[in-house]
């Protein structure tokens, strides 16, 4: 087990001077504690969220790539004006990669600990993208027998992410959903538990290609928002579904405002007397991504009856509480080939992680193009 | 009694045409049912909340007077990209006044109606624009003895929406709020309310002589969105306040945004570790106004636990329940002549309102400028 002792961890560290540097390091791997396991990374997405950390708010068409072939070294420059965003990070190398999967190569001394030996277990908990992370028996899901580290990778944040948007929904009191971004895995996911559990779903694009994904797997409403008929045809989805409430991944500019606008010409359509300030059922739009950083620009043609804010798995994990936690994940794992099946588009080694050309496709969001690192691939 | 059979009430009718008309139509005054009375109303005030439906959309600089000295009659056009916003109440004439305040001069049968005879009430349920306004004994409060309808003319709107406030901020978990347009009728027993009750109140406002007069009632937190150091001043003043949300008259524009900046900011202050979605702490704007007709403009620099929406006095009523909204009508009218004391610079009568002059005036909403109308004035 010599070979467990130090592994390769990537980092990403924003400099006073305004400079962003993306490097792989050689750490130490822990020794576990009693309740703690040391898990070989085999599989860890580069998800959105992800992004956010390991690029921050630099611009990478600035990119430059120095270092040796086996660490190398991204630089990029941060933009001044989005330097005071970045405040709390300067000066700190931070490790990336929210979930992952791999096998466990080294236990503590608890029954528990060692009841993981040798098993694929997916993980949450940051640094995944790591050669090897330490960490504790909870924080791992020992994954069903025949189940690789690549299909458990994503366990956690798309699909509790696309089941937070239907229990959302269920708790704050509407009965169908809007989303943008809706071709995305994420977007896939959520069709796939909505035809499921029959929940009215309207699914917002940016182009006639996204739409035909959804359409394929038997999405039933699919509006265009470059269609010139956009407003008509998001106000005619959010009739027949009633859908109220929408998650946003766009963020910034007049989407949310013009999902807001359609809710309300939807419950006018069959209100009975005028309210000048708009109807009185709750219009709502969380934002939970940020592929349009621009402001975001409300019109407030909607009434009153209006709320937009931000949304996040964590808070909302914490608000539900460990039971109804629990119940989440067990039907991820349980419904982990069909329902939230991810597919990826590149499966990439830490060094190719760090390649111009990959940063050149991951770093734009792309719907369609979703990497998966593999720390140990060819190590 | 014969004069009380017939009475000039107050219409606004927006036309398919595009024509705002205000006028006087005399109606006939209903025979009251068993627990009702007849009001003959002698003060009802022009709020803002009032203005949204007294003028619509309509470009009150594009205001023309006509009718008879009696009974006039203006029109004014409503801007076409504003006529959607005003589709369901196109070709309805609609009575205006939320609220006022006047004496009992006919009763129903029952013997709560009777006891009201001869005594000042105030009102609340809308058409108060109106020289007698019949309506259910519920929804009059009979006003101590020695208080004229004058001062018991704005018992409900801004009173109510002024304790909303403070119950909203404690409903939700703030321990301190921010109110915007700060200097207001409202905003003035807002401070009351808080000084009192012992609540941090950061009051913003928009020039020096609306600091002033919020200083001489003894305002503690005063900034002013005009000084270049404004978001500095804004920041200092949450963190000693530590206030979380905020309730905002302006609605466009991007103030709602600054001030959840400023939030975070100061939030951030005393935050201990790196988060890159921002702190975890939620900050809240509702805007209750909208003094700035533009979009809300939101640059989202204040993490990801943040809300803005739309908040509305009788939606919270009803949220409350009766017992509790009870227990705060109450308090308005213990203190009527202290805390919730409302100031006017005008007292007009019906066909005074509808002088270009005067609508030149409070069409403006302009802080300082506050209406009172004596439908009976001089009739």
């Amino acid at each position: 087990m010599s070979e467990v002792k130090t592994g390769l961890q990537l980092r990403s560290l924003i400099k006073k001077s305004g400079e962003l540097e993306i490097s792989l390091v050689s750490v130490p791997t822990p020794e576990p504690g009693a309740d703690e396991v040391v898990v070989r990374v085999e599989a860890t997405p580069i998800n959105p969220s992800d992004l956010g950390l390991l690029t921050g708010a630099a611009d990478m068409t600035t990119a430059k790539a120095s270092g040796t072939r086996e660490q190398p070294v991204i630089t990029a420059k941060v933009p001044e004006a989005a330097m005071k965003s970045m405040a709390a990070r300067l000066d700190e190398s931070m490790p990336v990669g929210n979930e992952g999967a791999g096998v466990v190569v080294r236990t503590g001394s608890s029954d528990a600990a060692k009841a993981l030996m040798g098993k694929t277990v997916a993980m949450i908990g940051g640094a995944m993208y790591a050669q090897y992370r330490c960490l504790r028996v909870s924080e791992c899901m020992p994954l069903p027998a025949g189940t690789t580290a690549a299909e458990g990778a994503s366990c956690f944040v798309n699909p509790l992410t696309a089941l937070g948007m239907t229990e959302t929904m269920r708790r704050e009191g509407h009965k169908a959903l809007a989303h943008t971004a809706a071709a995305s895995n994420l977007g896939q996911m959520l069709n796939k538990i909505c035809l499921k559990d029959g929940i009215g779903l309207v699914n917002i694009v940016r182009s006639e290609e996204q739409a035909d994904i959804l359409h394929k797997i038997g999405a039933k409403h699919v509006v265009d928002s470059t269609s010139p008929t956009f407003m008509d045809d998001l106000t005619n989805a959010l009739v027949e579904t009633g859908a109220t409430i929408a998650f946003d991944a766009i963020g910034g500019g007049k989407l949310a405002g013009q999902i807001l606008t359609c809710m309300e010409t939807a419950i006018n359509k069959t209100a009975k007397a005028y309210s000048r300030y708009g109807s009185s059922v709750h219009k709502q739009v969380y934002i939970y991504g940020s592929l349009d950083p621009r402001p975001v620009e409300l019109n407030r043609a909607f009434g009153m009856a209006w709320g937009v804010g931000g949304w996040l798995l964590f808070p909302f994990l914490m608000k539900i509480g460990a039971t109804e936690g629990a119940r989440l994940r067990q039907r991820v794992i349980d419904e982990l080939k069909t329902t939230f099946a991810s597919h990826y588009t590149q499966v990439v080694s830490l060094q190719e992680t760090l390649q111009l050309d990959h940063i050149a496709v991951y770093a734009k969001r792309a719907t369609g193009a979703k990497y998966l690192i593999n720390p140990n691939k060819g190590g």
